[in-house]
């Protein structure tokens, strides 16, 4: 029996989002959202396209051409990635030190190719000498890393080093770029990286839908050369060169209102300045993690690799994490997040993306953060937090 | 060199979308587009998916527990379907009267099944006869059929004796409905359909960006006991299980904002009454197709097959359709389409779906449409065309 549903209006609590995505999104873009729609085949669409695919090479730092928002969440951008540039038989290197690098893995399998991994402990980057070792001994085909691991908060420092061992031996360098595309230093072509995706809903503030990936020529070229037709219809770019390139034919309907948003949050960064943007990230974050420091609380990577954008604080000895973050919630509607996979119920993971990273934010997270460890009896000193805090954020 | 663009405000053109999808989008979905958003695992967004679940198995006519967005476009619903229960080895039946048909055996051969057809002209339904004779020589695992063709303006009639035939030889039915789902009467349960997919784009009138899925339990034992898994990561219901079942556990982010958009939408549907809203559909497009019957013009279609939210109107001798659509664009800001693949350039396709089903906008596509004629030196009487579709709309 088939009833009708009573169902109320739509009242989501207003929350504050620092956790690992997503983050508070900017009005501009929220306004973005409620535009009404044109057709996907409309004139003015295309040149919204155009739009879009300029300011996301400003953003990847690239002259691809190849350049779309992929029609579906973060990890769809992932499969893209992945799905095209992995024909079955090939070889393909992973690590093994976050959630993220377990997913790409997955993927890989899916496309039909063979993975190998080169290890680090989950918290830490990828070693150069590691990763050489790994392609001496693989010789893989497609070498896929994770920039900033939204799992553990570790940024991949020597990404030039990695492109650069990769390319003498003739591999296709994936690098997932989720949680730093447009919050940390990122230079797809100066650094020689083949193929970055990303997801907007991090960085970038706006709402997951459509998300940025970026091919060079070379890594295309790979593409539209393949064998085999990709195990993927909706994902495959040698389809979706149609509409995404000169001829603008049709293939799927694009996320239309996914589109306008993301246009405008990238408009907002190239007003921002991608530089002015980053340096706020570190200057916001850094707030943040001298905060939470001086409270008495440790980051879990350390700081040569701390990724501003997602800040893996150590949970105290004798605290509930689960409870920490079910306390702020409930008390402030600020959404942070516990560990994923090895560092579960370990360690707070506390976004500082975008529009999320605001002085208004930090200090309200140093609040929140310090009265729900001191509900559960822990010795944190909340007002050198703030102190601390407000010493960093001064000199900006 | 990397410069910063100067992209300018988003001011898209207010078009009236009359074509094949996106339709106008309801002012209160739009509203809730701009909603800002809370995270993918809060709480309450549990609730939002618990709505939209209930919501959508009203709108499907299913008790399916395994009733679901997919985090993509319409093609998105479709690959899902298709890739998830059709293994590597299966024989898939596809019809060839239509677009999307093509693009079904295009996603079977990706997931690994032999692809054979039941073939019928396009614009014209599969026969009963056709689809057993398919069944007797090639004994398919799987039959897709498309309820509503948006490639030829098509509804196929005779789905009870389509499943009956095909559950006669132990085959699972998917039924393509992405033009159908809350236009065109539709009985999930009642017609023995097993898997059913559609787009929020068509008669949703909803951004597109999360796909209506639905699965029975017997296609969902099939799927959750491959012998492979799926062949996408992001697509795949074994593990879409985990967030979307009883567990509520990651797998990736979702589309927040176009979920709670469809929720609006599907919410919309439930408050206008799902008979109502066919019976709305029936009506508006009834005077749609009057006018432009009285003007002098053919529907494509016979009237037993005709698809109110799709109208293939064929183009008059001597006419070039897409001077015209173009001519209804510049002049009133209205989208309709040509034909695609076999009908290209013969039909126009006119949408009456969801929100554009109105009578003003019948009214401004006869007004708008028989100008556009007059202007290449058609022979067509306006006038009538306004008197028969005042005709239909004054019994409503």
């Amino acid at each position: 029996m088939i009833t009708t549903p009573a169902v109320g209006e739509l009242v989501p609590p207003n929350r504050t989002l620092m956790g690992p995505g997503p983050s508070d999104v900017h009005p501009r873009v929220l306004r973005a959202m409620s535009t009404p729609l044109v057709g996907h085949l409309d004139p003015s669409f295309i040149e919204i396209m155009n739009d879009v695919q300029e300011l996301m090479r400003y953003v990847f730092r690239t002259d691809n051409q190849w350049t779309i928002p992929v029609s579906g969440t973060g990890s769809a951008s992932m499969e893209t990635a992945i799905g095209n540039l992995v024909e079955p038989g090939e070889t393909v290197l992973v690590p093994s030190n976050g959630y993220f690098g377990g997913r790409m893995a997955s993927m890989a399998e899916r496309a039909g190719g063979t993975v190998v991994r080169v290890d680090a402990p989950w918290g830490e980057p990828l070693d150069s000498a590691d990763v050489q070792a790994a392609f001496d001994e693989h010789q893989p085909d497609v070498f896929g890393f994770v920039h900033a691991e939204t799992s553990t908060g570790v940024r991949q420092p020597n990404v030039p080093e990695l492109t650069r061992i990769a390319h003498a031996h003739d591999a296709y360098v994936v690098a997932d770029c989720v949680t730093s595309l447009g919050g940390v230093e990122l230079e797809v072509d100066d650094w020689d990286i083949d193929v970055a995706y990303a997801g907007p809903q991090k960085c970038l503030s706006c709402p997951p839908g459509a998300s940025p990936l970026t091919l060079s020529d070379r890594a295309m070229d790979k593409v539209l050369s393949r064998e085999h037709p990709t195990r993927s219809w909706y994902f495959d770019l040698s389809l979706l060169e149609g509409y995404w390139g000169d001829e603008r034919s049709y293939h799927h309907t694009a996320p239309i209102s996914n589109v306008y948003a993301i246009r405008e949050a990238l408009r907002l960064v190239a007003e921002e300045g991608i530089e002015n943007r980053w340096g706020r990230h570190l200057r916001v974050a850094g707030a943040l993690k001298a905060g939470v420091e001086a409270m008495g609380l440790g980051l879990n990577p350390t700081d040569d690799c701390w990724l501003p954008s997602l800040n893996a604080v150590v949970a105290p000895d004798g605290i509930d994490a689960d409870d920490a973050i079910d306390y702020v919630l409930e008390h402030y509607d600020l959404e942070i997040a516990s560990g994923l996979g090895a560092l579960a119920g370990d360690i707070f993971r506390i976004g500082c993306m975008g529009y999320s990273a605001r002085p208004e934010n930090v200090a309200l997270l140093v609040a929140a953060l310090g009265e729900a460890l001191e509900a559960q009896g822990a010795d944190v000193d909340v007002a050198a937090g703030f102190d601390a805090m407000r010493g960093v954020l001064g000199d900006g």
